[in-house]
């Protein structure tokens, strides 16, 4: 079985496995007060443009958008998302088991715009009974977002702008975050996610690591006592090494961004010899996630030999699914998947 | 200011008051557990035609909603509803500060179908990802809904029956019950309903109490240790007497049902007078809430006179709004302001 | 049956009764918008000597103590309490259900002092494993306490002092603060009270009215929003102006002070009766709350006329019960129990 | 520095390490749904004597603790724990988080009591006011104890003996089991604990993993949706295998009973070598973690080469700490540290 269904289908990027083996029998400290984490933080301020940021290492996305979000609101306050949005889909209710709504946004390619943001939050305020509504107080976006799509800079800008005016705070959900600054759509730095949130995390486990996302907190209001929350949600890891270690090895020699880039470069491969071949998109996703739309009877062969996600019935006999690259994809998996998909495709015709 | 804008604009059903005074220095043991509630409780019980259901007497709507809910769910479970339920609305996420999401189901007319119950619930099992996503173990239902419409007794039937084959609790919100019961279309009894959900309350505080809800419990799994959940939500009265009282006085002499119907009838001539005059609704409801549509224009003019609530802005000059008719409301009223609406329609003409 | 198990076993002082059949047909605001409300909030400040003030009413304790507490603590702060504290032992965990933990410190006589504060706190900080412990934000007495002791104004300044200087919110527990404040060892007003805490609540429940608590908030950081924790916590009346009818009736003619004065006295008068009957106490309360130690033969038979509260068992054959005055309490009835006791430890000899 | 501070300082076994370089590129399911997982099982189901056990991996104790309490109790209902309970004190309110109140009990050696738990859970339904209180439903207890205690088979069996009577769950929480396990006195086996618990945990985070704890359930009621709540809390790691590998490698060839064995002979040696220089100890622990009563004037010599933890200040010279071996201490370093303390008592006499 050949794996597109996620981007977390193998290990770790090697460099990272042998830091783990060189450093296994040192003793640290515990809970991320370690040299490793604090040489992880430096690397990762730099690569941010920010000296003043701070950096907490968290092992896993639902554990960290619960701890983000529930760390900044009050118990009466919400967080807009889109209605695709991770935290309301696919967390078994994580955030409101923490007491928090989701004040669900629709939208058509799983992105807020300023705009809305700005009516959904002018719209509760000019609200008569507005104190028996949740307050929205946070605004939560993925980029990539969960269908792949991406915010370009200007988009992110005008966000942030409406944000600060509403006293919103702007988190980003950047579980494939590299995957989503490599392609070649993309517009936006780490610096500029940096200076235009108050708060966003870097992915590990779907770019590279074993586990571990890294939360960048630039606002100041949000910074203090963030590790009680870490604790109180289960994500301070006794061995907080590992977290610095991985990053570490990460942010060295520009590794994160290259293999990003090499998942990108795959993703675009396989969209663009899949429209060649006369293929629908659900969405026109330009990251590692594709959406391609294909006959039944063509993904019922397919399956036999590569794992995908199912994403929706389009019509009675065709459905889109997700194929996933990732940093450790092989090309040559991604030429075979082609061409089987194109002879299927004939066959069916 | 004549008031139209709720159900709840005056104190009590005169009955009531007298009651209390009359056994206001009586000592009584508190908590509910005094002769009155045992009173109100067999007159529930008989009105219900299910003499061992629980009955419990809460103070508000909220509270309601979240004691039973809460009650009902494990950690990880939701319940389904209305997008434009009470809960998924108006209760500032006092379901989700308990733990547990909304499972919203967009619907035209605030009503729930068996259908969408069905394919929700399958839809969730069905998907490779369930265990990602709250189960869904309860469906809530408002009769009448927010916005005045109501379920026939085929309707209430079939959504049983798809809540019974997959194992989901249906509670229904009864805030407004007379004024469903007493409607014209309605086909439904009190035991209908009874025999028909696993929980649903009878509201008081809209329908003749100073405050007051009961809670009808029928299905065994959910009455062990019910008193904990209202006491840990808040619900518990210290003179739980104050509840006995007055659902004992409202359910002797067939006192909720008479003066439900009132409420209805004063809304049907509001509606049906209204039409008259040409009239559109923003939904066709039959009970004592009333939506018109009326121009911006009239409705500056009325205000001044009359207090009602805003709905939604329909085009650039009209709006729907919301009458509300209760148990207190006085007919003059109603004619006074069908006339003035009348009035200011021709003006505005 | 004789009761004096609780301070709730009557309905309410009969100006409120007739107030609320004076005003009952009147149309108002909900939600506690109306003008009694307004009213009564703007006695309450005057008796508080605080113009500034926000002044809320909810319904009852337990809901009281959650809405306050969970409003002015981030998730990972929990609240300094005397283990017997009520919101540790008797509100079934519904601080707990909103997320927080009670940090308790046991106590002789139900108080808190200073010093416990500023040490509980101070070792907090000086843990080096701090963060992974609850972080103290808040100090929650109650006053009179559980057992009916109360806090001197010379105590309240020094717990109000530690608390500033630490950065904890000081919260009184007020239910039944009148029979504190007219009891003879008090030496505290409402004003005292207002300018040593950032929030407290004068309780209506046990003091004369049907149901209702008045939330008095000094803090500024507390006052923001705080309608939306009323709301949410289930603590919204509909027809809110019953407590402010309620409320209004106590605050006029110094009706609040004038009823609890009369428990007092009768509190008094059962201590010195008992005193000379050699009786001892479980603790010496000044209030109306009264916990002699009775052989349980008295006890077995004072039970078929009179309603008390068990409170522990002291030895072989003696146990501490609870009796309590209130604003309704005959006289007589004091006197026949006096007499019954004074019977029956002779008979018992 | 030389370590003993805690039982996390070092990596993982090496084992461990070579079997993730092993299977680093291979592709397998996410969510603990691969074969390494199974493998895993089916080895943990076989020292657990129990074919019908479930057995879930999850990442940290807190984590574990939180996921396994909440998935059991209903929302009103608490866990008993000592005081001194990790669940109490060093989880930031994880648990109240959840909703969940630690029902406390004080025990001199951080161990319950069969007659404790009996005596506490009468208790509670006996009291007239129950309901007022949270429900206890559930026993945590640690094995070893916070402070290094076990329980013994016998202690166990009549635990859990007045569990099953009364309706109580029993939870162990196992972070240091293998310690526990390998000691001299102890006399429990894996399916001993199985067999006299609902559920409890297999420490690996502490016991040579680099992360992880493995749950063992054996009662029929938790089993139910389990992943659902591992999902909720945090838990479910994108790369399950991780965990599948680690605790594959650790039950095999008796690895994981091996490690701990060489951290219980040095804690031994610590202890008895100690105690022949007139050591006197806090308490007397067999496992791993060993609490000497020292001179201050000798902890503030031996911190400048190791580092311990603080546990209490005894008198005001003395003060206990707490030094930790682990499967990876060295024994020429206990050799050292008690060469160290030999010479600094002497010095200090």
């Amino acid at each position: 079985m050949i794996r597109f269904n996620s981007d977390y289908t193998e290990g770790c990027h090697t460099s990272i496995l042998e830091k783990l083996v060189e450093t296994n029998m040192e003793q640290t400290a515990g809970y991320g007060e370690d040299e490793y984490c604090g040489q992880a933080r430096e690397l990762i301020r730099k690569a941010c443009g920010d000296e003043r940021a701070d950096v907490h290492f968290l092992v896993g996305g639902t554990q960290t958008n619960v701890t983000v979000i529930s760390a900044a609101l009050k118990h009466y306050q919400g967080v807009i998302t889109a209605k695709t949005g991770h935290i309301n889909v696919h967390e078994t209710g994580a955030l409101e088991a923490c007491g928090h709504k989701c004040l669900c946004i629709e939208t058509p390619d799983g992105k807020l715009t300023a705009e809305q943001i700005a009516a959904y939050t002018d719209a509760h305020f000019a609200d008569e009974s507005f104190e028996h509504m949740v307050q929205p107080k946070m605004v939560y976006i993925s980029n990539p977002t969960e269908i792949g799509t991406i915010y370009k800079k200007a988009e992110l800008e005008a966000i942030y702008q409406v944000c600060k005016k509403r006293g919103l705070y702007l988190f980003m959900d950047g579980a494939r975050l590299g995957y989503g600054l490599m392609c070649k759509e993309n517009d936006l730095t780490l610096s500029d996610i940096t200076a235009n949130t108050d708060v966003f995390y870097i992915g590990g486990t779907k770019v590279g690591a074993l586990f571990g996302e890294a939360v960048v907190i630039r606002n100041e209001e949000l910074k203090k006592d963030f590790r009680y929350n870490i604790k109180q949600r289960g994500g301070m890891l006794a061995k907080g090494r590992l977290l610095g270690i991985q990053f570490l090895t990460l942010f060295e020699e520009n590794r994160y961004f290259d293999i990003s880039a090499h998942a990108a470069r795959l993703a675009e491969k396989l969209k663009d010899e899949l429209i060649k071949m006369g293929v629908k998109f659900y969405i026109n996703s330009p990251t590692n996630q594709q959406f391609p739309i294909l006959p039944d009877a063509v993904l019922a062969e397919l399956k036999k030999k590569y794992s995908f996600a199912y994403q929706e019935r389009m019509d009675e006999t065709h459905s889109a699914v997700r194929f996933c690259t990732c940093w450790a994809t092989k090309e040559e998996n991604v030429d075979m998947l082609l061409a089987d998909i194109q002879k299927l495709l004939k066959a069916d015709d």
